[in-house]
């Protein structure tokens, strides 16, 4: 049961981050190639980094069926893409949800190859912020990490959590929920109400 | 015979992308490190990310001669960058050379590693771009990879030929010289004819 | 003695490094999460490629101290980034200690780990350079290593005395001392008094 639930939550985010990848490149009018190649590098980008940093297989090598998915889910974009409204909109909220699958997904896979806690922590960061920032760079978009709006931190929150009702011996179905929710509430308020944290202010006056 | 022709196609593969990453230093004006620099990254960045990716040891690790040859390219470079009326045109030929070689290259080493065929192609397409991916976002050029022509689609179409020959027992050699040949016909003709495929439109008076 | 060294080396690096990180966070004025993001990716990076490139276990993943000393780092900076007069001195100064102490930690665990000279220095100069590169492509500044000044060749000078030193047999103190030394003092001649290689020189009214 939970490695069905953990692996459903990796096919979710691969696909929910693929379909934002491939709206970055309908913003660019890109090609259908340039849809595939955006749409699957955002959606394997997170989970491809986790597995090398643990030295597990690439997850994907093993599995041909993400790549397709991620080729059919690129194509699915390219003649849907005109369908919303704002695909900005949908781009910001759709990347919500795949931090959050990512975060506990990520956390999760490294937890089972029995790093610490402090490390499994960062895998889920890592796993759920880097096929975005890749996207971001090759799109030319500017990097949503680096927006004012909590983000880092809703993927933090939600590992953090996953981690520790881990670690305290809590049903794992509890812990992957929790986190799932926590990261997704705390980055979906941050996009809602304009949630930040305090910034870094520099003295008036002052060189840089 | 077979080994020997997968390996010079990798060899002329890092010789030629080495002497595009060289050219991009010597457009930013760089030093003869900044040229040894971005030429070496440009020649060896898509087999290392390919070999990581396979979980196979990075091959110039073992084998100095990869960095000692793009040491020597880089700085032939440096010294008669002058010569050719345009440098930017000789860029652009080399690597479409660079890329039909790379794609093939990367397609059987990937399959020679025993992974699927879908795998296959997709480390010839990484192969084949990461380098030059690399050089234009470290030489601050417009990345190949995001123009209007044809690029990984060429790429693509190298390695896909290359595998399909190989999956249905066709002679290794015919396998490496079509795919070669695809790769760079379908770029050539794309830098000279403009080729490019149908880009995504967005419906005019929406929101993007 | 000599583990000490070079671990001591490898701590110090991180955490100036760092340092760096999260200057660039706070010119950024981004938030305390921001802050610990590019603090720990800059201090961690160079050793993280290295570790991958080599086959090595990557070294923070066994090692939780290095996470929690860049985020404890990254805090202290939060916190304390407004007290010097001008950060982006202190962090060009700081980059200039990071990058020659990496120089010689780098080559130092790609001797260890059996590679040949010419590998041992590129696994220097990589470890001393790539985190200051993901730093200023994910801060947005202009990368330090394509400054006009001497960069990548200040590392290369410290990693080639290192390797040349401890493969003639010399005593490793010494190697690791001088290695250093020679990193540091021609990157802080560089930043003091402007030194610089010739640079490439176009023909005048030739294309690009």
């Amino acid at each position: 049961m939970f490695e069905t639930a953990a692996t459903t939550l990796d096919w979710l985010g691969v696909i929910v981050f693929t379909v934002t990848g491939a709206l970055v490149a309908s913003r660019k009018e890109m090609d259908i190639v340039g849809f595939a190649v955006l749409g699957t590098v955002t959606g394997i980008g997170g989970g491809t980094l986790r597995d090398l940093l643990l030295g597990s297989p690439v997850f994907w090598t093993r599995e041909p069926a993400y790549l397709l998915t991620c080729l059919a889910v690129s194509a699915a974009v390219f003649f849907a893409a005109h369908i919303p409204q704002s695909r900005y909109r949908y781009l910001l909220w759709l990347d919500a949800l795949g931090l959050a699958l990512f975060a506990v997904a990520g956390s999760e896979r490294a937890w089972q190859a029995g790093v610490g806690a402090t490390v499994a922590v960062a895998m889920g960061v890592i796993t759920a912020t880097v096929g975005g920032i890749i996207r971001d760079l090759l799109g030319g978009e500017s990097p949503v990490i680096l927006s004012r709006e909590i983000y880092a931190s809703a993927a933090l929150a939600g590992a953090i959590t996953f981690v520790a009702l881990t670690a305290a011996g809590g049903p794992r179905e509890l812990a992957v929920g929790a986190g799932f929710l926590v990261g997704l509430l705390v980055r979906a308020a941050s996009l809602r109400f304009g949630w930040a944290l305090p910034r870094y202010r520099p003295r008036p006056g002052r060189p840089v």
